[in-house]
């Protein structure tokens, strides 16, 4: 199906010291002997042992493209499970475009984004969720989504659903002989224990699909609206924190990242700011949709952080709050006053009760002079309230996933329902099928091309 | 000196599908063997064979961060000829920093600026002109920047510069000789074969040093000013120019590159536009200014695509053309009429013969319908009228190289002189010594901190 030797470069874009150009397939070995010449052994390439190290010259026939280091694998020991070469070249992009050119001459095809996790799939190096989760490494951006991929690739979630799926097996199999002896009416499979048994598994199916409210905020942050007046400093506010996390990241030399606008990583947990227009006292109508506009962004929230100019009467805060109320009520609220820089401190006492029915967190900051802005990442940690994740728990995070659990829960609920109304048995079989192939779908047990197409079209070239 | 361990990401900054972090030092293997732990087989980090691969995972004590391949060169068979671990890990930028962040806090130092390089040269794996050429390969882009760069990496260069010195030094030894036998008036160093040697090489000397205005050129790319009257359509011919070569690249997928605005590689030749204004017939004291600026620019130029537009009355590109004359004697002169899609083939017929005394190559074309582009494209290839390089060939690229060059053919043509003036034997040992120092400061046998770090810092890190 894949016979084809595909290659790809799969190092990040652009120049470097080295890179990486990697070859799999059935003729990946052969096509790479034919350029490559080795430098101070007479050994081929063809005929070097697996997970060697071989330093040598690129040759375009008489023409020296470059000096480099050729990795050996050989199937089924690679990532592909195909013969792999890796090819590790000086970083220029020259060089990475000639040495590509001369390997599709050569026989190579360039390899599809995730083409190479893809095979890896279809040669049973992993499931479906496995491939997904390499994915998801290498664009997790945080201690969080790191760790959640990491245990997905590793195969803990799969394992929990081949014991799920293996449980379903036994329980219809023996449901399905029951059907084999129809005529007998035997009852092989006892209903009382079927029934604790697809609670159970109910209960776990169940406990899957709700990590993913967790998994999700995790992967693609937590939620926070900033609200406030037109000139509290809301950007300020905003540029600092964002501003901030860069400096620490730069720490590293030869690491960049590519920032993405609002999303800021505090203490390994991401969150993402969403844009709210100014909030203004108003009888304009106009000025009445941006109000309402920003009290529908401020459902996606989980926090909301309300900042407040220190300058605003007390009465003006009080009118503004009797507005939000029935929007902040399942938010975390944080009360952000801000400016502290210009007023006295008796003026700072007066605010410290004001809103104190809201039940909010508060804090007096100056994003201008950058005061208190490490008590107010604390504060965004502490509202986050992200639960601690155990090395060995399994977390959902990818909304495929999620669907799937849902479907599956919805078909093991019917088993019970059906198990408690005496349903005859080809019905119950049907539902625990049913349930079988949503779990499948996940691993990629079952599936079809459009599925695939679709998860591996997201991966970058190269892996 | 270089005792400690130093690390560092090698391949381009940001997110790919794999990454390398290298690491060098005495300590490179035992610091990595304490995070590392080899998957399916037992055998530590500390006890593989050199130029072996272990697939592992890197751990923070009980926590996976990654799961990686480990590269293993023990001195002095490495690149740096220290002892050498590279890490291939997933290509997210927090496995990079969190990589990174372990292997620091276990004794690596984050590496400088090509300071791999930089230890490959102090530990006598290359001369100084070869680890320059380290960088030039990373930076090429084109099949000339390329060639060359590979071949001083290689070490044509070196050797034609040891060679050199070797014939300097037994020529230089002989005239000591004589000085130590000064009382007794010998000569064994036959004078009119010095002077044969000596002008054989101050002519291979002045040969190399001439060669950097090929190499400048190929390293540089060729300059080309864009001339022309204000709306003959220059910007429209110098983006359809860049914009060709950007299609061209994104053929490849994986690949992208740095567009460096005003260079376009055309066939492996690079080009390097000089921006001037447009000029415009004035008798306007201001605009005066703009010409005489554009006339300045026009000296860096060895080509002059001079557009006009065919609308533009025939007198009026003769009055230009009088005020051009003199600074367009040595340019390789092209004639490209604009906008050719607007006029009938009778106006065109018109425009042949003009400034015909200016024997320039002409060509009609349309920017905008982009007609005939591919003749522009080889009137310029034709215009470079670079030489072809041979395999052997050695061209200067480096400024660095091309002024020790100079300073040693001023003392090697001091000798000549002085062997034609008769002059005493330690003032002609002294111009020799001269001319070696020279030709050393280029390999580094000769050099100083000041030089060195003023090379490497151009470096990128990593490498």
């Amino acid at each position: 199906m894949n016979s084809d030797t595909i290659c790809a470069v799969s190092t990040a874009p652009g120049t470097g010291g080295v890179a990486i150009i990697r070859i799999s397939g059935d003729q990946a070995v052969a096509i790479c002997d034919t350029l490559f010449v080795p430098i101070r052994q007479s050994k081929r390439l063809l005929t070097q042992p697996a997970y060697s190290l071989t330093y040598g010259s690129i040759m375009q026939g008489e023409e020296l493209i470059d000096d480099v280091l050729v990795s050996l694998f050989r199937n089924p020991h690679s990532f592909t499970g195909e013969d792999t070469v890796e090819i590790t070249c000086h970083g220029s992009i020259y060089i990475q475009q000639q040495i590509m050119q001369l390997l599709i001459t050569n026989g190579c095809r360039t390899a599809d984004p995730g083409e190479f996790t893809q095979r890896a799939f279809l040669n049973g190096k992993m499931d479906l969720s496995q491939a997904e989760a390499v994915a998801d490494l290498i664009a997790s951006t945080s201690a969080g989504t790191h760790k959640l991929a990491m245990s997905q690739m590793r195969g803990g979630f799969s394992n929990e659903l081949t014991k799920l799926r293996a449980q379903l097996l036994d329980f219809t199999s023996l449901i399905e002989l029951e059907l084999d002896f129809s005529e007998e009416d035997v009852e092989f499979a006892d209903r009382s224990n079927l029934r604790v048994l697809a609670t159970s598994i109910e209960h776990l199916i169940s406990k899957l699909a709700n990590s993913f409210s967790v998994g999700n905020v995790i992967k693609n942050g937590v939620p926070v609206a900033i609200i406030g007046e037109t000139n509290a400093g809301k950007s300020t506010l905003l540029n600092y924190l964002l501003n901030e996390e860069k400096a620490i990241v730069s720490d590293i030399h030869g690491t960049t990242r590519d920032v993405i606008e609002d999303t800021i990583n505090i203490a390994g947990t991401t969150f993402r700011f969403i844009d709210t227009a100014g909030i203004r006292e108003t009888t304009d109508a106009i000025e009445t949709i941006g109000i309402e506009r920003t009290f529908q962004k401020l459902d996606q929230a989980s926090i909301v952080l309300w900042v407040i100019d220190l300058n605003t009467p007390i009465d003006q805060i009080e009118a503004l709050s009797q507005k939000l109320q029935s929007k902040l009520k399942d938010k975390q609220l944080i009360l952000v006053f801000n400016k502290v820089d210009l007023l006295t401190p008796a003026m700072l006492a007066e605010k410290q009760d004001v809103l104190s029915t809201l039940a909010a967190e508060r804090l007096f900051i100056s994003a201008q002079s950058r005061s208190n802005m490490d008590a107010l990442q604390q504060l965004l940690i502490k509202a986050a309230n992200l639960p601690q994740i155990g090395q060995n728990d399994i977390i959902v995070t990818n909304l495929r996933h999620y669907e799937a659990l849902v479907h599956a829960q919805e078909a093991i609920t019917r088993v019970i329902e059906g198990l408690m109304a005496n349903i005859s048995g080809d019905f119950l079989s049907m539902d625990i099928r049913e349930c079988m192939h949503y779990l499948g779908i996940i691993t990629g047990n079952i599936g079809n091309e459009e599925i695939l197409g679709n998860i591996f079209s997201k991966f970058c070239v190269g892996k």
